[in-house]
């Protein structure tokens, strides 16, 4: 079901710091920067390889306010892995698949993520702790 | 400097249980078990995908005792992402790299990790609250 690790989710308070940091420290390059209001955050996607199965990043995000989701996790948490997402080729498939098996959905259907790409979270208490998250990039134009 | 996303590191508490449950929800593979003394787990490692800078697992660690740094995560965070790896060519220049930008190092040099890799971890307080670990894989036979 998995295509590959698509990405890293990982909470700051400050992503113009954070950004600098990955790409002076590590030389990765920023391929996105977006405000996602409805996930309450700024984001940037950091490009890491490409794979048989598409493209893997580190996306740090910062929240829009202490009240959004990151916010509070970083309230509670400190800076750290926020979320993984893995990349699927259908997410409506994957989830009612996931669903089958027990796990419940944040989100029964998709909705618009990062880049274009249709996502959706899994409940991280029937993850092992792990909020989990699945990534249908979208078709590329040939 | 990163070729990959290699692995994501989940600590839990039943490794045959999250194993079990990684495969029959999300159609993972284990392709490597461990017990690693020195950092005092027991693991496993779960094929994703292939890249052009080489493959991507999740790993899950189960701690061999409460004393061990990954059963004091458990008792403090409960179950849930430990650590981050990302696959580097060469893991002893990557470290000389690293700690010339002022980034604290926890292994100033490589240790044993999984499936024969040379790894070493950086100072989460330095990476933003992710302890970061670099890992560059064995050679393979040709």
């Amino acid at each position: 079901m998995f295509l590959r690790i698509d990405h890293v989710g990982i909470a700051c308070h400050d992503l113009e710091e954070k950004i600098a940091f990955y790409e002076s420290t590590f030389g990765l390059t920023v391929v996105s920067r977006e405000v996602n209001e409805e996930q309450g955050v700024k984001e940037a996607m950091l490009h890491v390889a490409e794979g048989e199965g598409g493209a893997s990043y580190v996306q740090l995000l910062e929240p829009l306010s202490p009240e959004t989701a990151v916010g509070k996790f970083l309230a509670k948490r400190g800076e750290g892995v926020h979320h993984i997402g893995y990349g699927v080729a259908d997410v409506t498939r994957a989830l009612q698949e996931i669903a089958g098996k027990g796990v419940r959905l944040i989100d029964s259907r998709p909705r618009h993520g990062s880049m274009g790409a249709a996502i959706a979270f899994l409940h991280p208490k029937d993850v092992g702790g792990v909020l989990t998250e699945l990534v249908e990039a979208p078709r590329r134009s040939s």
